[in-house]
């Protein structure tokens, strides 16, 4: 029923405006600058006319949607921070101290908060709680969760994104917090990136190489034990993802379905949007990379994505913290379109 | 005479504050992240510690330093724009109407447009007055300038930026105009950063690799002409440099001396740089990187700089374009001291 649903919005995707692009490529190559010399800035500004119709569109009112679920695989102990942590940091979130607070201020960005499944009972009046379960089941056992559940969080992140775009929001940045997701995200990377484990699992928050190997090996036996199909991502998402993973799937899917632009965030986000664009391919054109985390899969998955990072500053918080600082450079290219001068109203000569 | 005093005022040239730099990584380590996890937004964090002597010194007024001069190697034919372009852009970062102007307004900074020598008689009430002299001579057949006028470019330069310390600004970025600049630039990178002319020379503002082969053999006569010494960084910038080449290393030099932070822009910034260092090995810890030009020797120059690139956006039009985007890296860097909370405040357990 709610997959029906689901496939139902999921058709509603549609094509970025050619027209539009063209449009505003042509305005670009007006303005006082050797062509092409803004780099992938002009290739944001391009894509934003596409998603928005506009040449230089507003995309002022933004968000980052910070989904957090915990990871019945921290069990395994495949985490330098204990699982106590995802509620605990989900209040810093609420409290506005978290890093991701900080830079979303800077950016003149919203947090939404949003609990996925976090194993605690939070209770906040800013909290959007779209538990479907406390936290995932312990995946080298049993599904991370049923393939209902996965459902259920995809639609709850892509109705959160409708609800915010219907107030107005026009820019997405995906954030996540849950102890234990680089492991869940691992997997994924193996079903649907076709990665090796031992390409796909990193140091996390702060493990060491010993940890590492462990950490494989859990992939492995999680891999193992649900043998997901790398052709049903929603499959995929349930037997051995997350429930903030599978939200933020939902939430790139639903920014595509409202054409909205959507910055994806480090390893854990990027993982989403494999699993996104294995559901609908045509929410790739909405979505744009941001920072390469220094989590050693992110590159390999970003090329899997076909995206390419702007940002390299050896982060590894996730959170949404390097995706918030891309909002700046999106500033920067409608800025460009809509204040630049051009050769002819400047007074310079041509090439 | 001149020379005498650029040796007093780089001596002023102190180190970093060791202690304020302690203090920070210790602040860093309290706040609700893992240790480490927000990479180069850190190590940024504790260099500016290290110049202001305090853990979260206000950096807000900030300038981009755009510098122009003309190169009198464009009779070669080097580049895709005609030299008259030079002026015509002075007056268009006058106007506000520059890729930099619409940059700087959205990171909160000021634009000083400088002519350093530009082929023109340049009139405007915001115009800053350097000129030493109208455009460097062909250094294919003789020195750009002589030794006297490049010490008065660079001491333009730092003079400037130490009347701007005086009026509260702490944190600079460094621009460049000048059609031909790349050719001067890869000259300077054959002299002082050891790199081969086929290395140092690249594309421009959009030329094709038959002409980038012309350039090459351009910068190698200018080298054959002019005999310039390694162990000589102003005879090296007199004999194949820039007027804006030699006022952006003064801007360095005075940045350091001053104890602001100076952000290094792309190929023709980052020449500059190699020739401050040179001159004051101690200015370098004042400055940062920030982008990867597209340019194809930035990346080597970088390297012998000991820079590394944040900011990856392919761009290649100079001005401060790249530097004044680091600007909102330096701002969540500080913003992250000033607001994040700690592990004690927020309750966050630790690994």
């Amino acid at each position: 029923m709610n997959e029906l649903k689901l496939t139902t919005l999921i058709n509603e995707i549609e094509d970025l405006n050619a027209a539009a692009m063209a449009d505003a490529l042509q305005h670009l190559n007006n303005l006082t600058k050797p062509p092409g010399s803004l780099g992938r800035l002009e290739d944001i500004a391009i894509r934003a006319a596409g998603i928005s119709g506009e040449i230089a569109a507003d995309f002022s009112k933004r968000a980052v949607i910070v989904m957090a679920g915990d990871h019945g695989v921290c069990e395994e102990g495949i985490s330098a921070f204990p699982a106590e942590v995802t509620p605990q940091m989900v209040l810093n979130f609420l409290a506005g101290g978290a890093a991701v607070n900080v830079l979303a201020r800077g950016a003149q960005a919203d947090v939404f908060c949003v609990d996925m499944g976090v194993n605690a009972d939070l209770k906040h009046e800013a909290l959007i709680s779209c538990k479907t379960r406390k936290g995932t089941a312990n995946m080298t056992r049993e599904a991370a969760m049923t393939r209902e559940e996965a459902v259920a969080a995809i639609l709850s992140g892509f109705e959160l994104v409708s609800r915010l775009a219907a107030e107005g929001y026009r820019m997405f940045a995906t954030g996540d917090m849950g102890i234990g997701n680089t492991t869940a995200s691992a997997a994924l990377c193996t079903v649907l990136g076709g990665m090796t484990a031992d390409e796909a699992v990193g140091l996390g928050t702060g493990i060491n190489e010993e940890r590492r190997l462990h950490k494989i090996e859990v992939v492995k036996r999680a891999i193992a034990c649900n043998r997901p199909d790398a052709f049903d991502p929603i499959a995929a998402l349930a037997k051995v993802g997350g429930l903030e993973i599978a939200g933020l799937a939902g939430v790139i899917l639903g920014a595509a379905a409202n054409r909205c632009l959507v910055v994806v965030d480090g390893f854990i986000s990027s993982a989403a949007a494999l699993a996104a664009t294995a559901i609908a391919p045509k929410a790739a054109a909405f979505m744009i990379g941001s920072h390469l985390s220094q989590e050693q899969g992110h590159a390999m998955l970003l090329r899997k994505l076909g995206l390419s990072p702007m940002i390299q500053l050896d982060m590894r918080l996730g959170e949404g913290t390097g995706a918030v600082l891309a909002f700046h450079f999106v500033d920067a290219a409608l800025n460009v379109m809509r204040e630049m001068a051009t050769f002819e109203s400047a007074g310079v000569s041509r090439e």
